[in-house]
């Protein structure tokens, strides 16, 4: 398969996942990036993210990382599940921050995967560090007609 | 300190953290329980927590998992911060689902600490397993004489 | 499956894994007690496995743990592996320390299992806390007419 | 400080550690490669590092990454240990392989460092993804005056 018919499955996996994904529309994010195996997505911290001390809440920080990672191992076109995750968070963020999760595939056999993801703010500053594993099932996001499943 | 005391900071601790907590009140999270080191809440999975499956986001489960976290290693009054964490998923939950996120702390010495959490369903179905290390800083939640800081 | 062979299996299955574990041997890790799901091993702290400050290796408390994980997840007589582990150290053991891995079985699927370690030294106190994801693979571990295969 | 009066920091934090350690000796591990927060290390499976299917102890393909993680982390001369670790298996390694444990520093605050390790066989193949958290604690390896501490 060529790079651009790779390339097209990532972005109409994509789309296919961002348009039944009501959890990650709802938090406002924003696909910035996809590649085959990669995912940039962006999100800015909202009042409804923030506890009193207008410091975003680390589980949100975690769900913008999450969603990256579920966009990059879903990029070809498998379904595949998240099977655990690990996050160190390194700084906190604060209302209005613009954030950036951007995922890489580290490592992938048949069914297996593993993705690093580094959340930074609009300065560039790590956040948060986050490590996912997953799990490819047996279906796909879209039929190669495209229809999707 | 008695154990009523102890108590007591407890709940005061919760509910001050609660009353601050945009991100968790938005997901309709609820607490349940609250004791020296432990917490349990509740959330309801809602439209705009699911993917088009109708699968809760993996982020928002360990989102749910962090508040039980938080709110159980700040149960004592002193300001303590999430480093790390880390999340096992066992099972996928759905739209309507009643989650529980029970808390405990495994172990504490004076600035660190190891909390357990498990999210179970309605049925008691363990979905999700969360391992969460804490750091103390400095601060308290409210001022002895009732005064939030 | 009585309760009673259930027993034979897991004792039958850890020292047919001992036997052929050589590096558990070599650190003179001892067999204390073996129960489908659990294990629990034992390991003296020796000369050569301490640095210059006569704590002992972090790495070598670890393999004590991961040793009573692989026990404890092949006392099913299912080939087993583990796919992997985090781990926290809690506070050092010194030369001559007594160390005792206690493994328990936390959740088990069809092919996937998670279980927790806990290390503690001759007093009690927990050194550190280990856990491990397990995958079974399709082979086991001897026959049932009692050839170990 | 110069870039090679930190070289020299790195190469003498790892001479200090490496004579202490009479873990990593007994294990055969050698130092490659030092720099200011990176370290390379290498290490033989032999037969007391195996179990009866001729695979090395997963425990010991931890240890040598661990090693590497400390020598990293240690290399500004400021007595750092580790507070935890989390690896993934990737493959398993084999009687004889010559493994690669190479160390690099992901993030640093004050006290706190986390480290990612990669342990490699003699292929390249990778073999072990280790991400290790440090804590640096008052002391230093050895005197500026060349005195060990």
């Amino acid at each position: 398969m060529s790079e651009s018919d790779k390339q097209q499955i990532a972005e109409r996996s994509a789309a296919t996942m961002y348009s039944r994904d009501h959890a990650s529309q709802a938090l406002g994010m924003r696909i910035i990036e996809m590649r085959p195996g990669s995912a940039k997505l962006a999100m800015t911290v909202r009042q409804d993210m923030v506890n009193g001390h207008a410091i975003c809440h680390g589980g949100l920080i975690f769900t913008l990382a999450d969603s990256a990672f579920a966009f990059a191992c879903n990029s070809y076109n498998h379904t595949t599940v998240a099977a655990g995750a690990s996050i160190d968070f390194l700084g906190p963020a604060h209302l209005g921050d613009e954030l950036t999760a951007d995922a890489h595939e580290v490592w992938r056999s048949r069914r297996s995967g593993i993705y690093e993801i580094v959340v930074t703010n609009q300065r560039g500053e790590r956040l948060a560090l986050f490590r996912g594993r997953s799990h490819q099932l047996d279906g796909r996001l879209f039929e190669p007609d495209g229809t999707e499943s």
